[in-house]
């Protein structure tokens, strides 16, 4: 592979009638840095030969598992620099390793894992293999995001006392889940998606976006999980205390019954000098405040964000940049680590500014503990120091 | 007392210097259907005096002690009609024990006691001596406060599942208490305030909101309240997960130290078949939300309010009211009962539609509870049955 | 009269079945600072009489016509201190006429008179005889309007280059005034409105505002008056372009038939340091707009406004103050400076910021101009200096 | 050129330190439908190599000037399919011209061209030569705007009375075109802009996106055109009064001083049955409400919109989309009508649903039209049928 060949990769899963597969195609076209050149889009092959004859795929490098795909793009000159894995979770750990076994580059849909342990693994085995695996927690993809993070490392707003975050949908205000809703059927089927659906799912990105932020760590957790609507076999709601190792509370609701919200994260981070608001639906602001002093309102674009956030963003003021950007910057790092990588030299911060297996394993880990939490009457868990 | 007098009141507590005397009689004379006539503003009779005098009060019904007042008042044939205590939370009990002993109705600012038997016995009392008795939790007697309750009765949004409601503010996100803010002092110093502050202060208000507005009844509660100002003795943040007799879940986040935050109250109730959302800083507007459909913004005056709400309507559709208007609802409506009391006939509920002594009791054995759970750990604690 | 009495008014017009006299009521009442204590609130006997009765007042003080309310009250000792007229605007004249003649205070509302000389006749009687006048503009009320004045004539957003201010409602969208509603009857009757509806009733109060915040004086202006609801006798919407005497320019909408809009006042005033945007149907906040800066909040009661304003807040931040205290805040300041002129003391700039006659003068010019210039096909028209 | 082969493209102007070029790339990958093969980016011709180098263009399709660019790729057997012109304004007509005699299609930014008879011109050949020619008005593509375009068109407001746009943006705020700011400078110029700064730049996105929308047709117009930041030779602030064939009519604003502003491009239309209102900086939404009913939010992804918009959503409710999916909508029609074309097939008037030359047209006349208007100090200027 010559230092300036574009970079190639290949997905597994996201075949017709799947829907993120294509948002991730999207996310990473829209810089034109990286061309899909194989895949095994679905476990039934005329899918994957379908959908990769829309895509233009040569028809060589469609495969009938990922195991072939694996092995064959490992064994070509040309093979691809990564794979992209969105596949339902329970199947995350079997995809992603044989990928790292065979020298491939992973980028995997979070949660990385349905289990700790496999967590752990994948991150042990990237590590080893000197690879790079990114875990596309979309959200702290957000320049705002990355501003918020920047600021509250800077001090800007003192030392933090408390976080409250929230993530409420409606779409699981019903049981859809029993009338053939695709999305809905796999998320609450525990045999696919694990032991946990709304946490899993939504809180999960709560666990992330608060961590990348802020910079916290978890010291333990006291978690509520219901099943709202009858019948349920996971839990469509969540609340969760939080004590961080540093001293400062957090409190965490994740909901798919909440009529009336459409995708409504939010993230409020409380210090002893100021507090910062961020809400997804609104990723082009961010609302400041400092103790005595009138609010403000962050424009992404307007106002001058610090220096990495700034460099993410790609269209002026009061145009807005959505989910596609955010996501899009994470595959824009990524690629770029991997061309320095190429050529050889090393990267630093910066460069690996996009989720790491690590938080993948955090992430999973948050998981875990909730539901442990919640089987115990919502009692106290520690976490596992990482 | 003729029938058609003009009903009267007297105040303890309220002299200058204070703050909330001013503002309840600020809301008492908005409709201008009681008349202030007597007066213990003050432990100091110099302030009393000067008090009285700046608001035309007969220099005879000024009052060196409360207890010469409700004799003295008792005694008159013209006597004042009821009393309005303003005081700090622990000297509500003496005060309105003896008003109501000497058969005078009272109303009393919230929380009622310090002490749950106290305040059952002030329910007691009230009840044998056939008395009104009003707690003035403000935030009931807004028109979308009681929009919401009809809509819910009345099953628009169908069975409750989940409770969300927060009341941040920001005004303690400083030790002001240790330089002499007067606010400050007295409800962070146990010996005045009880045994906390951020719970008692603010905490109770979201209990009897989301009691009044929902009906739901409270089963058992989990509570961290925290310190999260250093060197504080009571609570300044909490953070409290409820389960409600019905099934339904809750959660409650009240905070002093939320920096950017002004008096933010706000109510999210999530039905089977819809939402309501209120947030007292924008009291003119309620928003609804039904499963599968926009999200709709009722406006005051611009649309029309279930019965009981528009009746309390003073102004069209885009002239704000506020905090008076909502203080003054709960006077409007006791002065009327008062009156229609007076004439001989039955009170109806919607009649006794202001904060009833048993709603002081449950805001008592709310804030009892927040803490009892706290000091164990968040421990769930069960609720007396009322 | 005493120095010590306590301000008395009478009220012509505001009879059962009348709207805005019971507004008015209200908001004296808030500060408990003046009392009503003669009327003549109907041109039928009948009604004065059950209105006075409802609002306890003598009935030797209960008049026919305001001609004998005038005599009476300005022979007897305890006369009324102050007449407000809430009648409709073509007697808004006459019945000033009268009260100043007897040397009685008078506050009339908006706007002041239907023709041009008859307002200034008003506004030089007043002067003659030594009396106090307010025209009840009820915006400039508000405290966070006068913060925004204070700001302008400080300089803090530079000099003025552009104004936009628009007024849209929603409540003539259709034609009521058919169907019997009073408010609507009148408001569209040239006989009892004069020669404009939407200009005359709301275009106005943006002129006043506008002017109160800005210290702006209108040069010339073209407008366009439309009657988009067919078969209407008055304007329901209109669009006015304004040049200013200081070279910058304005542009003002008023609208009756805006679907959507309650009572939407809204000015956005553009300097060449920064903008300052207020909303009155959010009157508890102004966001201020620096060159190159993060937008601001500023917020009544959290952030420190400028010493005129903050003096007239009446509650802390987040607890809404509405349209009552804009109004009653015109009273506290015209109750304030009788009881200042009475004790025989000077009054200064501040003592008079209600709305003078000259405002009134003002704002009637600004209709029969925007009526003017529409007949001629929005051609532009001179303001005459004042 | 085969029926199935990949459509390609070339771009005109977009060099490095360009900043519009770069967004028509990104927004053309988004859907990977197009790929980018020729380019005459700048006046530079090294410019223009070094562009193409970091595009991964093949160097013989670099080309020093558009002419030769225009006849080489009309000679070759896989030349491009369409030409994207993204200079100054001023240069439009000359380069869309010579492309389209070539037999190649185009698509060109906005103005059109600085001249009503170029624009009718381009129009002309375009339809002689059976080409397919879109203007770049990237507001038109937002889901939200088709979906207010369908509502209307179905009557769901009823008949259209008043339209109320504005345009404001903050960054003409101070003088910076003297200082080098390369997008201010070629702006304020004539000789680049023409004989409109802020009309031609953002006046003329109101013009194009209220007639999409909304339909009216422009009977005459009476603008004001300011400079209100001294020294300027062009205009910075506009207000235009609007009378629509209709009877309808409308009132336009667009502003370069408005600090505060971003791109805050808004638009509401008011009809005898409802209004909508739509903004561009949260174009996920679209506010809607109906006579004597609550105020709607329309939610795009989780409310259903009409079909046509309804089919261009790319993410589910609560992931925003922005600009680039408005601008990529564009692209998406044009190209799938281009295959479709290619394919024999008739294209029907949903292919054709990206801005025609006759907008571009339309747009060059309001630009003149108000220049027109405001030389003669705002007076009536007729449009010219079309």
């Amino acid at each position: 592979m010559s230092e300036n060949t574009l970079v190639t990769y290949g997905m597994i899963g996201g075949g017709e009638g799947a829907f993120i597969g294509d948002v991730h195609r999207h996310a990473i076209n829209l810089d034109g840095k990286a061309k899909l050149t194989a895949g095994c889009f679905s476990r039934t092959m005329a899918n994957t030969l379908a959908t990769g004859a829309a895509l233009h795929i040569e028809k060589d490098r469609l495969y009938e598992t990922y195991v072939d795909m694996a092995k064959a793009e490992a064994s070509r000159a040309d093979g691809i620099d990564f794979a992209v894995i969105v596949t339902p979770n329970k199947s995350h750990f079997p995809i992603a390793k044989v990928f790292l076994e065979q020298g491939i580059n992973v980028v995997c849909d979070k949660p990385l894992t349905t289990d700790f342990s496999q967590a752990e693994e994948l991150a042990k085995i990237t590590k080893e293999n000197n690879l790079l695996f990114a875990v596309t927690y979309t959200y702290s993809g957000y320049a705002t995001v990355k501003h918020a993070r920047a600021m509250i490392a800077a001090g800007d707003i003192g030392e933090i006392r408390f976080v409250k975050a929230e993530y409420p949908q409606e779409w699981l205000a019903e049981r859809i889940e029993d009338s053939g809703q695709k999305q809905a059927a796999w998320r609450l089927d525990p045999a696919q998606s694990g032991i946990s659906n709304c946490v899993g799912d939504i809180g999960s990105h709560i666990e992330n976006t608060v961590a990348y932020m802020s910079g916290l760590k978890i010291k333990r957790l006291s978690a509520r999980l219901d099943n709202l609507v009858e019948g349920r076999l996971l839990d469509d709601n969540a609340t969760i205390l939080v004590d961080y190792q540093s001293g400062a509370k957090g409190l965490y609701w994740a909901s798919q019954i909440a009529i009336g919200h459409d995708n409504d994260l939010s993230i409020q981070i409380y210090g002893s000098e100021g507090t910062i608001r961020w809400r997804q639906e609104e990723p082009n602001y961010l609302e400041v405040a400092y103790k005595d002093k009138p609010a403000m309102r962050i424009s992404r674009g307007r106002d001058t964000l610090k220096e990495r956030a700034e460099s993410l963003v790609r269209i002026p003021a009061g145009h807005p940049e959505g989910y596609f950007e955010a996501l899009a910057n994470i595959y824009k790092t990524y690629v770029a680590a991997l061309i320095k990588k190429r050529k050889g030299k090393a990267l630093n911060a910066e460069d690996m500014d996009f989720p790491q297996p690590e938080a993948g394993v955090s992430g999973v880990q948050f998981i875990e503990k909730c539901v442990e939490s919640s089987k115990k009457d919502a009692a106290w868990v520690d976490f596992k120091e990482s």
